[in-house]
């Protein structure tokens, strides 16, 4: 026994080199709304669903990461973005500027002045505050045209995910502009695949305007953020290195709705993105850095409520077929095409996309109380928020606020410089780190 | 700006130095119920009060303990307690058993047989479930009795804290066994002065029965935990070394009961007790080991809530002079003593104990609205409740639960094998970690 436990102590010693040098290839991957609780909860789901653990979870470097803004101590996107990528805290609403609208600098501009290729990505639209953070510089993050416009001029290479948002409340197109300044765009999983070495582009999973679906509700065109990081390895590599930031941004989105599911099928596409840098980082070991991170938490959610005991049951959101949001819109359009339709009808769907049941003994099985309640929903038109509480409460998931937190987040890493990313920091810190390793 | 920021990256690594060896002193520090939130709570307000982070939470290694026991996601202190002290999962309520009913040896036991000296501390009642999984066997931790004579069979040096449950609900009361046994009991802050070197004791802050009163409630004559650990030390100090654990045990009722205040003056008790120990640390650098984790949370304590917006105002927690359930008890004693005693009377209670006010601009003046409903809640016997909601709200802290979660707790540590707590681990792992040290 001793000597097992000497073992386990020695290997654990042994796995976890400090590599030192500077990191060709760095990967940083921001869970917009992502702290503990949100790691954990999609963690246990993947466990119980014979998954096993999240590979971010199990990166060796584990530090605590505080969020505060310059003006709050609940920072907003905007700022957390400012924080993370150019090592400034900034009032809330500031994007790559200090509280006195100077313009501050990025790792990701570091990066390209210092001759690497950059990638930039995200679940929600490219420029939204936590990627326009990478290259915008605006006092408010609401100027959405503009952080377009600071998007083309920063020259980076590749650009992955949701749609520009107001690209067309200007002069001339952001999309003209970017094809003007050498971008290729294209669309969906066949654009994508089409992309070549060295080719600069932006790549939309589908929408020009809008962000990526839920990953919950997307289908088999959509591009995952797991392929689009793929695609931004393979034409972004060079003698140079690179620099790519991938973010997982609808987690955030999902956490002001407090949709358990949605959130947690957020954080499992983050984390297959994740592989996809960790197979990366296999063949490049010593050149590669990988840090996982968050911007702040969203929604207080913790796992386990007031309603319940000392047992939650995560498996059974793997019943739930489609966000709130979209359910919403399949019921509107099932009334639409049926004038006659009513709660039994609704019934049906609510099987069908939530896997709830009303009769036998499953989890899922609704005590009278409980579909009376849900009944009385539907005639008020309230049904898709019934139905998002009561999977909360099924599943032992409690939401606290529709807004963020002030709880730090965990920030994980592996790879060369790893080691820098183990502690008790600010989220400056992180960008003071990175900066210092290019 | 690039030197600075090389000269703060080898600064940190040159500050993280990894020491090698077995720690010939172990601190394990366990807040009860502590978390990230419940360790944050406590930062914020403490740097807000101009008092800086707190020292348990800048210790260099970060890890993240997951902390489910063999029988539910949530676990209860009997089976966490056992997985962090032996190293074994086992169902809820057992103490230093496997599911099976088996006994299973704790770090402090291996310790002992080891030839170190041993001393349990805890704020609550020193057979509670938590000191009790260092040396008690029971398949119910409500065994109290029973637990007692396992603490006098233990041999251990020091205990030291609250009372012992039930010591007279057997055969002989626990304290003549003690005696007997060797073990010199005193109490209070005088007696513990009082203790030698090398002397075995039982130094009870001040009950016999009952857990030490809350530090926000503790009068000049209740030691503190931090007293406890230093005399602990003075005591056990000897060219064997030592294992110390120390629980800061009312965090978790604090969180039970959803009191802000309570509960993050009690993790700054625990965090003077870890200066104490890491004071000892400056002068044994090479030969101590301090480790401060957490066996789950506690209360679904959120940093922020519903009603919030992105700001909190912790400070205000400074200005209440007492828990709830003491006010409850002073409320109570003033209308026993005053018949006419009214709302108009109560309201001066409230100031005094909450530093509510009623005319003016601060953040603790009242609406004509929440004044209302103050004196509903009076008139109603609810007021501690009711002012435990408005401290809550103003504060911006939410609580999910009455319960504990499953949120994974985090872990610090410092001295010779820190290194070993940086990652993602179960809670068994902080056993088997400590028991390849010894």
């Amino acid at each position: 026994m001793r000597k097992l436990l000497f073992a386990f102590v020695a290997l654990f010693v042994v796995s976890f080199t400090v590599k030192g040098g500077s990191p060709k290839y760095i990967f940083l991957f921001i869970g917009d709304g992502m702290a503990a609780p949100q790691r954990m909860i999609a963690e246990e789901f993947s466990k119980l669903n014979g998954r096993g653990s999240l590979l971010l979870n199990t990166l060796p470097a584990h530090g605590t990461t505080r969020t505060s803004s310059a003006d709050a101590l609940i920072t907003d996107s905007a700022a957390a973005a400012t924080a993370i990528a150019c090592g400034v805290k900034t009032n809330n609403g500031m994007v790559g500027v200090d509280p006195d609208g100077r313009v501050v600098r990025s790792v990701a501009e570091v990066a390209r002045d210092n001759g690497r290729k950059v990638g930039i990505i995200t679940s929600v639209t490219l420029n939204h505050a936590t990627p326009a953070g990478f290259y915008g510089h605006r006092r408010n993050r609401s100027m959405y045209y503009e952080l377009g416009l600071d998007l083309i001029a920063s020259g980076f290479d590749f650009f992955g995910g949701g749609g520009i948002a107001g690209h067309d409340r200007g002069d001339k197109d952001i999309f003209d502009l970017a094809t003007a300044a050498g971008y290729r765009v294209v669309s969906g999983k066949d654009g994508l695949t089409s992309l070549k070495p060295g080719e600069k582009a932006i790549a939309l999973a589908g929408s020009r305007s809008d962000a990526m679906p839920y990953r919950i509700d997307a289908g088999e065109n959509i591009p995952t953020l797991a392929d689009i990081t793929a695609k931004a390895i393979e034409v972004l590599d060079n003698p140079n290195g690179f620099f790519i930031m991938v973010e997982g941004g609808a987690i955030d989105w999902a956490g002001h709705a407090n949709e358990a599911a949605a959130n947690l099928f957020e954080v499992l596409a983050l984390d297959e993105a994740v592989r996809v840098a960790y197979e990366f980082y296999t063949r490049h070991p010593d050149e590669t850095l990988i840090v996982v991170t968050g911007d702040h938490e969203t929604g207080a959610m913790t796992m386990g409520f007031s309603g319940g005991g000392y047992n939650l049951d995560l498996p059974l959101l793997a019943r739930q077929r489609c966000s709130i949001g979209r359910f919403g819109e399949i019921l509107e359009q099932a009334k639409a095409n049926d004038p006659e339709f009513d709660f039994e009808k609704a019934k049906l769907l609510i099987t069908r996309y939530f896997g709830i049941e009303y009769a036998g003994n499953g989890p899922l099985v609704l005590s009278a109380a409980e579909l009376t309640s849900l009944q009385r929903a539907f005639e008020r038109n309230r049904l898709p928020a019934a139905l998002r509480t009561l999977m909360n409460n099924k599943a032992g998931i409690g939401w606290n606020s529709g807004n963020h937190t002030a709880l730090p987040v965990l920030t994980t890493a592996e790879g060369c410089g790893a080691m820098l990313f183990i502690g008790f920091y600010e989220n400056t810190a992180i960008s003071m780190k990175l900066k210092s390793l290019l």
